[in-house]
Order: C-alpha cells, then structure tokens, then sequence
C-alpha cells in the first residue's frame, strides 16, 4: 500500500489529510477491508501530529468511509465497494443532451465581425433611455425598500398595480383597477404563468403562423400541441382555425412580425370562434405604444364580456426589455390560479424597480417619455418607407401603422431572402427574414404570408437609414441597374 | 334611432364622441348599413364643432367601423355584423380554471389571527439579514451599472460567476470555473431550466418521496412522470429507483423535507443507477450552509466523472429567498441547451443585484455571516433539540445535522398529525406536518418516512424555542399527565 501522504498546507492539515486518505479510498488503492495505518505511525510517516491523523480518521468514520473498531483500529468501509466499483469502470460516454424543443429549429447567424448598420428589430434604442432619471429613481427606492421585513405581495407592489391600470386605461381604453393585475417579469413570464396554470398536457393552443418565437417557446414549454394560424393583411385569418383549441394567442395591434393590425371584423370573429370552442384568447398588446396613424384600435379585451381575453403587456418595447416589467390583466378565477403557480416558479418579483416603475408612470415620466421617442421613431419610419420605395421597387411593405419595424414581401419578383440576408451580413448589415425571427407551422395559402424581410428602425440612427437601405438593395439586385 | 350622444369632456370631444358612437355600433343600436347623420346635423344635435364629428367619424371608418362613401355620407359598416352578434347573445358562463397541476393537493392553511411562535420551516431569520451593508452595496451597483449599453451575459455577469466558483470551492469542495456556472434567479429557475431542457413529454422522472413541493411543481410544469422514491434514515433508497427515468432530482445534504443526510454508499450506488439508466442527475445542494457536526459529506457532483450531476444551489437559506439569487453548474454541452432556453425564458437577469453578490462573496461578507449566523442557528437549534426531548418524548428526531429546521417522527405511538397542527395553530403556534410541506408518490415502506411534524428555527427566537415546544406538547397529550 503505497499512499504517498504529505502534511499539507498549515492550517488545513486535517482537511488535507483527510482528503488524501478520501481519495485513495475513492480510487481503490485503499480497498474495503483494509485497515489504515495506526495513528501514531501514520503521523510519524507523514509529519504531523498525531491529533492530526485522529481527526482526520474521525472524518472519514463520520462520513460512513471507514468504521472504528475500539481497540482494533480503523478500517476502510465496506460500503465504499460501491463508490470504487463506480470508478473502477470507464465513463458512460457523454449524455446526449435532448435540447429545447421548437427553439432548435432557431439557427441564429452568426454576427459579423463588422456591423456597419443594425436594422434588427424587437429592440427600442438604449440610447433613448432615460438612464439618468430612471437611476435617480431606482437607487432611491433600493435605500428606502427593506427588502426582508414587510411582507410581500405574489401579484407585484401595490403602487406598481395600481399605475399600470391608470396607465391601460388612458392609453388603452381598458377599465381595469390594480384588483386586476399581475406583475410580471415581462410578457414572456406572463404566458408562461398562463401556458402553465391553464393548459393541460396535448392540449391545442393555436398560433399565429408566422408567430412570434418567444410565445411559441412559451407554450411549448409546458408541452402543449401547437396549432399554426395563417395571417394575412387583416390579421389572423379566423376562417382558418382549429375546431378545437384551448387557448388562442395572438398579436391583434400589430402582428408579430408582419405587422399587420387584426381588423374588428376579425377581431369579432375570433371572440366568437372563441366562445363556440370554449377557448382562452391570450392578447398580447405588443407594440402598440408607438402608432403612426389613427388606426389604434382598442384591444380586444375591451370587446370581451365573458372573462375570456386575457391581456399581457410590458415595457420592453417603449423603455427597455432589460427592466423585466411587464403585466398580466385576467378575470379573478385565472388571477387566483395564476397566482398559484407563481408562489412556487417565482414569489418574489424586485420590489424596488417595481416601485421605481410605479413612480417613473405616475409621475407622467412613461407618458413623455413615449411621446419623445414616438416622435424619434415617427421620423426614422418615415425615412425608412421612403427609402424602400426608391430603394427596394420590387418589395411591398405589409400595412400596418404601429411599433418599430416594417415587414417587407418579395411576392412580385421572389428572390432568396437568406441569401439576401447572409449577403448584406457579409457587408456589415444586420437584418433578418420572418422565417428566421419567426416559428411558421401552418401550410401557406393564397393571400396569407409566409416570409419577407423585416427591416427594425429602433436602434438605427434616421441618418444612417438612407445608406443602409441602399446597401440592402445592392445585394438584392446587384451593383447594375435597378431589377424594376 | 335614438343615440343620447353628448359632447363630452373639453380636450377629447373627438375621443368622446367617437366612443359614444363605437358603443351605440357595438351594441346594435345603430346596425350594419345604417346611415349616420350628417356631420352638421349631428354636430348642432350634440352642440360640438362639426370638425369635431367628421374626425369623430374618420376614426370610427379607420377602425372598419363605418365605410365612407363619397357623396353619400357615412355608413355603419357590413363588418360589424359579427360584433354584434357576440354580443346579442347572452355571455357564456364563465370559463372552468384548469388550474396549476400537482400544486391543486397543497391546500395552505389559513393563519390564524394571533401568530405566538412561527415553527415554519425554509426561511433565515429576516432580523439576522445584513440589511445596511447590502442596500450600500445594491445602491452602489445600481449608481454604477450600465444597464443597457454594455453586452449582456445570458449565463449571468462573469463577476458573480467567477466568485460563486471560488465560494464552491471553497465552501463545498466543488472544483468549477467561472465557465461552468449559469446564474438563476434561485433554485426554482435552475430546475425550470434543466427541466425545459432535459426533458421530453413524458419522461419519467425520479423523485424523493417526500419531495420538496416547488421541486415537484418545476418537473410537472413541464409534464414529465414523477415517480416517488421513499426516503429513509440513509437518504434516497436507491434500491427502490425505478429502472428507468430520464432524471432523478435528490438532496443528498439535507434531504427536503426529512433532513437526513444521503450516505456515501447510498450516493455511490445512484451514480450507478444513474450510468445503467442513462439518467441525469440533478443535486439540489440545499441548506448545507448551516451543519452542525463532521457530516459534511462533500456533493455528489466531486464523486462525477461522467459530466451526469446537474448542481444547483441560491442564497435563499443563508440570505433571503427575496434577493432571487441562485446558480446551476452543468457540463458544457447541457450548459449551452440551458442557455439556448434561458435566452427565450428570461435573457435579462439583475445586473447591479449579481454585480453586487459578486462583491459581497468576493470580500468575504458572505462567509462571514454564515459563521456569525450559524452560531445563532447552532445555539436555537440546541435548545430546540434538548426542549424535544423534554417536552416531546413520544417523538423521535430524524437524525441529520444541517439546515434550519428538524423533522420528528411518531411511529411508536401515533397521533393524528394534521389534527396536532390545526391545534396548535388554534393556539397561536405555526407549524408543518411533512405531508402539506411536501408531494409524496410512492407507497410507504418498512423503514421509509411518510409523515412527521416539521420544526423551524429560521425565524424563532432562541428565548421562545422551550415555551413554543411546550405548547406543541400541550397540543400533542393535553393539559394532563405527559403520556410517556
């Protein structure tokens, strides 16, 4: 038995030697059985004191390695049979990882080493950010929120609550009070919250295809059976839907990520398809902060009389999807069930940006804020579709009159969208196809939409529209003269 | 057709006329193809400017409200039919909850009105938290923290990273890079992500019965098929594992909720079972902080060589679950899959929150008051352990020496458990029996654990530990004799 001890650093020499002495057991060269050296040997051979050796036996008995026998010494356990047999073996070859489910079908691109002009969408400008006010806020909250002692609410801070109902009703029609929200980490954990209180397994949720991937990971999540709605100008086409399905969801302001506004017709349409299935409708108010003409319907939660529209919201689109707020509307059943779940997932949201949320709304702060940058946006757009009609002639801009990107078809003159999209890539363009920013899972039908380009103005400065326009169009029709 | 319109509010009379009209359309007082009046006639009718009218009935057409025709004036729209048929009928009753899963068997108790002595289990103490020194920290970070110009880390910001690996190893033995560690919003995101990532509908998974409830709700939120395994004093019985599942969830520390600690030999023999299953293994290191004799036994994860242990661990029992502060170490290849779903789940986690755990590890804070607190447990812990056997003889401790509560068994002479907590809360006193603090699946053994009465210290005063117990007895034999 060769054990090649040392003493170990001072101060940990216990520690040291019973690691040593543990891992010798672990790899076999101390077998079951056998017994280790007396204290005092031991010692003498390695150079500590013999206290030394005591206690670390003594750890090795209390951790069931090796059993004390009075008067007869100490002896490897038999139980460590298992642990030298587990090592004796080679390692099983690594485990395959199963890996996200829909999200595989995700490839991002890689990013260029240079980017001269980002036109991705889903982001608002950092660089509109209020840091400065919203750190003032921020940082008074942190000093005077005790944290531990008061007790929590699961449905978010009162205050907070209470200013995204006034903020809904000015800005959105709703008649809503702080009884009927939830706070939430944005909209991607509020369907969570609803994907998992709602759905039982193999139940149909339908979707809009394309569909906003963040939501189709949501209710895949809890493995449920996706069922892709086409979309076409007016929206979702509701003819098109399942004649059964437990929970709709859709982007009814501003299609995620065509762009088109679903009409009232419609709007009406899939309420009544709704009933007849005995169906949830999960609205997702996205993108509906930044308008740029009248058509600014109300949601369809305002046309909702039998409790079935539930209604998400967030500021990542108007401040900063990096602050995590965003906020759930639902009947008092699905609120109370909700709450259920989030006791266990997620109790305790951040309190003081909550209340420095709350404050940043009451005070008029959101009000301006997204006046100020809806005017940045306003005239960014309009330089964008002026530059694609000049620049782009062979591409339509998908109607559709709110939040901070256009979608383009190629219908006319098809061209490869991914090779249009890895070419401008190359020349430091960032841009991506519906197909790639979006999960589609029905069969396209005349009228309905299945892929195009997506062009974001939120981080884009309006100066720089122009040229980046101009760059896209050169890779889709070449240095020569225009394709029109 | 009698509409009763009347001007509304100065500043939004257009707003105001234009939901009046909405209304009188949604309800069918005015019906599809009906004419509205002319705009001068209306406007002298309500008493507002007829500019006020012509832009009330321009939104009402943007809408798909009402079709202008030229010359012909404004017409209610054929698209309406379908709103108001929905709301000719009468609404639906009101949509069945399907309601969270597992979690519909735990039915909290109600508190009662005066709370003496709080016995609840799974919090530190809120008074021993280090508020002072953690707001100037958090408020520092907040001052400082760039929160949306800089590149965000999906795995959580390299600072807290690199400092919970060297709190790992340090603390736990655990030898990891800041590389190897993802941060979580707790251990509750940890186990959402490793289930969202590892699991396919279906799968079995393994768990200890009793299971620690938001355990429990994390892999049924996903719906995989638990399968209980019952726990005795040497932890987990691996014997009873089934011979197939895709994971199997443990706390060999400090089993929740029973306390024992897992033997070696028991640890051994899962690794075992876990390379013939083809199983992954997830150790929650839960409440190993606190220990109160040598049996420290190091995590399972130091026995691995197979890249097969999933360790997660927070800060939630040693400074407050309200921070949300947690970590997942995982080999490379189940990493980057977690990665890929925490980018959809939840991108965005609390920099200045993580920047300033980064520096309340990294100047030894965090040590430090785990040893000053740890002294406080030991010393409430005690007295709690020498009350039990005074006051509660029929009683039997599950041995175990970690954490911040301990569990009593009563087997050799049974008493009605749950009744025993519904008298004591009558008396003001907070308690749980191991059945409503946990999810129990498997059928109960000879030598296996299935019910207890759970004892806190988290929150207790050491002064009110003997009186709290005393009360517990009172409720458990009556004011009479101690039946011993």
């Amino acid at each position: 038995m060769e054990l090649h001890l040392h003493p170990g650093e001072a101060g940990d020499r216990v520690g040291s030697l019973y690691r040593q002495l543990r891992e010798a057991i672990v790899d076999g060269r101390l077998r079951s059985g056998d017994r280790l050296p007396p204290t005092r040997t031991l010692a003498e051979d390695v150079g500590v004191a013999r206290a030394t050796v005591t206690a670390a036996y003594e750890r090795l008995v209390a951790e069931g390695l090796a059993d004390g026998r009075v008067g007869a010494g100490t002896f490897v356990a038999a139980g460590v049979r298992a642990l030298q047999a587990l090592n004796s073996e080679a390692p099983a070859a690594p485990m395959p990882v199963a890996g996200p489910l829909a999200l595989s079908v995700v490839k991002p691109r890689p990013l260029p080493s240079e980017v001269r002009y980002d036109l991705r969408h889903g982001r608002p400008d950092p660089a509109l950010f209020p840091l400065r006010e919203w750190r003032a806020l921020h940082v008074s909250e942190v000093s005077r929120t005790d944290l531990l002692r008061t007790a929590h609410d699961l449905a978010g801070e009162p205050a907070l609550r209470a200013a995204v109902a006034r903020h809904l009703g000015r800005s959105r029609g709703i008649a809503a009070t702080a009884e009927d929200v939830v706070i939430t980490r944005g909209t991607q954990q509020a369907l969570d919250l609803l994907a998992r209180t709602l759905l039982r397994p193999a139940d149909v949720v339908a979707i809009e295809s394309p569909a906003y991937i963040d939501a189709f990971a949501a209710f895949e999540g809890v493995r449920a059976r996706l069922t892709g709605v086409p979309v076409d100008r007016d929206g979702l086409v509701v003819d098109r839907m399942p004649s059964r399905a437990a929970l709709v969801y859709c982007t009814p302001a501003h299609q995620s990520p065509l762009g088109p506004v679903m009409s009232l017709t419609r709007r009406a349409a899939l309420l009544a398809w709704a009933r007849t299935a005995g169906a949830w409708v999960v609205e997702d108010d996205y993108d509906t902060e930044y308008r740029y003409d009248h058509r600014a319907l109300d949601p369809m939660r305002t046309l909702d009389r039998e409790g079935r529209v539930l209604y998400v919201g967030s500021v990542s689109k108007t401040l900063s999807p990096r602050l995590r707020v965003g906020w759930l509307l639902a009947p008092a059943a699905v609120r109370a069930a909700v709450l259920q779940v989030k006791e266990f997932l997620d109790p305790f949201g951040e309190r003081a940006t909550q209340r420095a949320m709350a404050r940043f709304i009451d005070d008029g702060r959101l009000a301006v804020h997204v006046r100020r940058t809806g005017a940045v946006y306003a005239a960014r757009r309009e330089v964008l579709l002026e530059a694609v009609a000049r620049e782009l002639p062979t591409f339509d801009v998908i109607p559709g009159a709110a939040g901070l990107h256009i979608t383009l078809t190629c219908d006319r003159e098809p061209i490869d969208l991914d090779e249009l999209v890895t070419r401008c890539a190359r020349r430091g363009v960032l841009l991506r196809t519906v197909r790639e920013a979006s999960v589609s899972t029905s069969t396209p039908a005349p009228g309905t939409v299945s892929d195009g380009i997506i062009l974001g103005f939120g981080t884009i400065e309006e100066r720089d529209i122009p040229a980046a326009t101009a760059e896209v169009a050169r890779c889709a029709y070449g240095d020569g003269p225009r394709a029109r």
